[in-house]
């Protein structure tokens, strides 16, 4: 039986790229935000996905927030590092830099212009893991990346290609999840990407849960996760609906603006995600803000 | 706080609708089966659902099921009845012969060729619902009735017609039924009529799951329903699992036609489902007893 | 070469079915409308299609709108009958009965509540083809039958099935009628049946629009072919962009609908739709009207 | 009434971008691609769109294309440079670029890896417009973008932004060219970007086609675009099914891929697509000169 990832189990959290008022990288932040991340319990770090705005850096930007980021957990936590990339080459640069930094595993959404056939997918995986050692977790998210991988296609790589070991899903699907389980015989280990899912992917047997809610509200998806590590559903059940309305919010308004603007409500000014995306507006932020004041009553 | 119907949770069973050889309604073996759903533990029985055929009987055959299988319970369960029909008058005309025969509860899926309008939908459930003192299952299954019900419709009509008190959800999408329980308040029971969402559809707080499965493997939705009230998510997931093959199986290949082979080869001989609908082939058959048999082996 | 059905071209026109106030079938208005009809210059009639109202319709009234339309027309056009049913025995039932009342054609749309295989529509059409004698119209439309057949199916029914000549397509996506064409090699007449598609499925080469629009503006569709028959392209876009608002209109609010909203704005009171389906509102009248109007001045 | 950009009409060209073998841009083969698009009669040249590769092109790489092409076109034609970018700053920087080397027009595709608000997608443009005085192409093509403009938000920015004076439509829906007609009364000059469209969106009124099968059948669609300017529509209808078959054969296989996969057959030697995107396979290419073979027998 092939060895799959066990370091990564449970709250895997997206720092947001915070940028300066010039619109540099804000590093300063950043560290300040990863610092609170890891000690607010998150049980991973995942900088440099959806949530980073990844695509939206240029090579440096992206190199500095890499090495920032993996700096700053200091090997308290796992650390996966998305190097999703238009071009195989790019990506695969990327996954070199973020191994060399001392990333514990990598996270590849196939993202492309034109569609890619299968085969193509499976090359352009194949030769990222060819170029580093570390674990792969492929990321299936077709609403960002265009590109939707079939439970089989992942399948197949995961049989074929060795450092890939974990699946994240992101269609908010649940059968995907279903499926992936089923062909696998349980053996990958699949992850949830989709917040208002959590609760469902949990129940049928999630490893972890990739999230930027932690951000903004951490102890709440740590609650989930802990009732189901105590088998109360009752109790997973109720902290999943309160949580609810604001994992929908976050999602709807798009991650780095709704995240940003939770930030910054909550003291740590971290820029607004560059254009064409556009910070959170005034509606926006005064009804995440009785959101994020419901949660607080409930605590 | 308005009453909601409480009588009905769990597994609640749609028979298929019998015929001899000569295509005329087998009431004989209708009651039998019956008779076997009874005994085996389902919590309600719902005939002239979509697995019943319904739209395939005329109305004097629609009238003959109805009331046989009402008698056939004969009060050892609760009984809700499908009346959904083209028109609105013959809705009507079906409800009333429902509650005459003694039916607990209708069922009113809003089934059109034109697509209607969320006012048209309205109206139909207003005048069916005035028309009959039963409680009333919304029911929406847009892949069968080519009309898709919002959340946000279904909440309006259980605010405004009294006798409206439950909601069946037969989209798959586990989203819709967070909606109405964020709605609703968690004041409108909700059922799942998508067999693959059963785990997730009681995770998120299902009052019961409305199956044709029990018509050949009654124990398995009666194990994963008694995981559930026991709180025992290892095991709800674990049998889940092992039933998932199956109920994936009688989904894509129709319930009428998987469901009368299934019998068929358990020795109960309710012929073929009416043409355009065929019967399954030899290949399916030998599929299902396949996955007859593996189930058999892990009770 | 098969020999195909060269009588239907040009405008194919489906009458509406009138009730009277007691909601019974107006055969008088029903007389009057189909003379209207044919002296405004329909090149055919079409009675019980889905602007008909069939689906709605019990045996008997089916059965006396089909006679009395049949003889309205009297021979002067050819006429097309809609016999579509849920069960294949109804339908043929219905086909027969076409024939019988002497129907140029009959028309079959393979409405059904189980989503059904290729080979349970394949099957469907060869029963009925076999029961009568008349040309067959193959009519695709998901959007009110919840099945679509794509262009490979269609040219297998029409290679293997004698009586079938001709297809008509309401998907509304031209890419279908290019592919019916390029698998007949151009020996399978194909007829659009989504309004605002009649420009472009003249220019793609079809040899007929079935449509409802000639009950209240029955030169407009004429104008649009006859531009078609003179190789006049301007000629054939100014006309249509000129109804297009129009066809728009009735297609949106549902053909009965809206249909019978302008024949009564036009002095000719053919009764509300069947319920669930509801006169067009107060405000929709009046766009109507004023759709109408703006046409007249244009003529 | 707003002046619109007059000299874009008729066929428009998309280059493929070549590579040398060592993966880096081949500016020799790009010059006789040009030379030979030009002289084989395209009516303008439009570098750096899909078929270009242009997201696939690193900054400078990007700046040598746009540099090079208008150079080589040497104002013989009237030229429309792509330069859509994933941050607004990148596209605002290509935008100036494409001016300073003497652009005609520049076409702009709100490329998003988050889904953008029509506000965002509004600011987009607006900036982008404000950066440079050439005219603008607005781009639909949520296939490829992820982004779906709806015809009223392609008005409102005709209305808002002076240097917007055209409109590309690749959705492949002439719905969206007939809403686009309507609502901005025939004034916003709309082209067609879907290939097997060809022939009803010059129906419908589109000013051109925009499309990458000149690179490799120059001659047929002009034919198409002559016979519509002879108003001859069955002559256009006999030339579009001609060309059909390629048409979509090299939308299907992805255009650099096909296109790139044509040249070769022809001698012209142009490189594999950047990686993850593949050379087409031996099968493929050997069907792509059984169409290229075909339609020459026509000629």
């Amino acid at each position: 039986m092939k060895q799959t990832s066990t370091q990564f189990k449970g709250i895997i959290t997206y720092p947001i790229t915070p940028y300066l008022p010039t619109g540099e990288i804000d590093l300063k932040t950043l560290n300040q935000l990863i610092e609170k991340l890891v000690s607010n319990g998150s049980h991973a770090i995942a900088p440099l996905g959806s949530t980073g705005e990844s695509t939206y850096l240029n090579d440096e930007e992206w190199t500095d927030v890499a090495q920032a980021s993996i700096k700053a957990v200091a090997k308290r936590l796992p650390v996966i590092v998305g190097v999703s990339d238009l071009t195989t080459a790019n990506a695969i640069k990327r996954a070199k830099i973020a191994e060399k930094a001392g990333a514990d595993a990598i996270m590849v959404l196939p993202v492309s212009y034109w569609k890619l056939s299968n085969n193509e997918i499976f090359n352009h995986y194949a030769k990222i893991a060819d170029a580093v050692s570390l674990p792969i977790m492929v990321y299936n998210n077709p609403a960002t990346s265009g590109i939707d991988m079939s439970p089989e296609l992942i399948m197949q790589m995961f049989r074929a290609i060795d450092n890939i070991t974990m699946v994240k899903e992101s269609t908010g699907d649940i059968q995907r999840m279903h499926k992936i389980r089923v062909l696998a015989d349980n053996q990958l280990p699949f992850y949830n990407g989709s917040n208002p899912l959590a609760l469902e992917a949990f129940a049928a047997g999630a490893s972890g849960w990739c999230t930027a809610a932690p951000n903004i509200i951490p102890q709440w998806p740590l609650k989930l996760y802990e009732a189901f590590q105590n088998n109360d559903l009752p109790l997973a059940r109720d902290v999943f609906y309160k949580q609810l309305p604001l994992l929908e919010f976050i999602l709807k308004g798009g991650l780095p603006t709704t995240i940003k603007a939770g930030l910054k409500l909550q003291g740590l000014n971290a820029g607004a995600p560059r254009l064409p995306l556009q910070p959170l507006d005034e509606a926006g932020s005064r009804k995440l803000e009785t959101l994020l004041g419901d949660l607080k009553k409930l605590c």
